[in-house]
């Protein structure tokens, strides 16, 4: 029987330097909200989302036909954009067809440090397309990198959530020795019954930031399997959809 | 009522910047071997242990009368060093009396590494003084940060089980604003109820490695609480067994 691919969870990203993910699927996790939101505009139909890390080139790219520009620092939309980070902005009346230019606080940015560390095959995931990235990681048959944008490096808890959901789904395909994937599966088995509740009271920080803007209704979407079940494949500077 | 202090738990020694530690009490955890082996010679009578980062100051101290030097790299005693750091090599018989000048690949280095960030307050926690930890935390109302040592950086499960139950009984006295401390409050409460076999289960990547050297009597040792209930306090270059 050949050797099972490795899987490792990386919880912040400043650890990121400690794993190999030159020759692994990264999948780049910031549930609260940028991947949530990448998923939600593909499956609505946008034509791709182009990632990127700083508000400069969000709005230099804005300029080109058909695209969107979106981006928040610390939870508001940033001066010069035209949108925020909220996934339920993003319907298909809306988002078809067109191209949303986005810049976020976590995810973006782990997506071009993993892009500079080498790693040469990204995907996102969060909860709305989680069949997505499970069935993507097990026909894959290859090493796998959880990337968690967790909050300015500290670790958080919905991102370590989808890892440890990943985890549980994936675990008898991958040969899992580390710590920090077990951990992500126990936090996952203490919060699944109902996600929104675990993380409610655990007053989780990043739920205070954004509920304190009014949120809550973005943050239950995004604690949600499955509403936008489609696998952005990063490539070229930009997200596609790619197939599952 | 005046505010509660804070608590926060750090995973990793790579994140320990993002935290504030110079006005708080820091904990240095490293629960596979290092800090349940401070406990343990400090419980059987050694005058003090000597927590030293390298293993040329360890052999420079260990001259000094009544001195003996302990160490290990990668789980093997380090030539010219005298002990491994295992607790169990150090009873009352052995070490009462004794200093212990002790180096270790992760516990030692991060002790060293808070105290060059600036903290002022350091204790070592372990299972093994469990409870003298936990009311030594509630007495003081003083910013707790939980410092684990982990394993060359990465997130280990043994450090992440005692900072969880430390929270666990903590945090009615506290103002926990972290997820980190969340997590590992989840794992332990997924983990409590047999914490070895826990860890044997999960293949924790540290008792794979020990368990290598045929020493799951000592991970036996290491997660059982109160074995040696005692405070380990730091200050002038040395660890001694202070009030609690």
């Amino acid at each position: 029987m050949p050797d099972k691919p490795s899987l490792y969870t990386v919880l912040s990203p400043a650890l990121l330097d400690l794993y190999e993910i030159d020759n692994a699927i990264v999948v780049i996790i910031d549930v609260l909200r940028a991947t949530s939101t990448i998923a939600t505009a593909l499956y609505n139909g946008a034509e791709s989302v182009l990632p990127v890390d700083t508000v400069e080139k969000c709005i230099t790219l804005g300029k080109l036909k058909g695209a969107i520009t979106a981006g928040e620092r610390e939870g508001k939309v940033i001066e010069g954009l035209q949108h925020g980070n909220s996934p339920l902005e993003y319907d298909r009346e809306f988002i078809q067809n067109k191209n949303l230019v986005l810049t976020t606080t976590n995810g973006t940015k782990l997506l071009y440090m993993a892009l500079e560390k080498g790693a040469t095959n990204i995907i996102t995931g969060a909860f709305a397309n989680q069949s997505a990235v499970i069935d993507y990681l097990i026909s894959q048959r290859r090493n796998v990198i959880l990337a968690c944008g967790a909050w300015k490096d500290r670790i958080n808890i919905e991102d370590t959530l989808f890892a440890g959901a990943v985890v549980d789904k994936v675990k008898d395909h991958f040969h899992i020795n580390c710590d920090s994937s077990s951990i992500a599966q126990s936090v996952y088995a203490d919060a699944k019954e109902d996600l929104f509740s675990y993380v409610k009271r655990k007053h989780a920080s990043h739920y205070l930031r954004l509920s304190g803007y009014g949120l809550e209704k973005d943050i239950a979407y995004c604690l949600t399997p499955d509403t936008a079940n489609v696998l952005p494949v990063f490539s070229d500077g930009r997200l596609t959809a790619g197939d599952h």
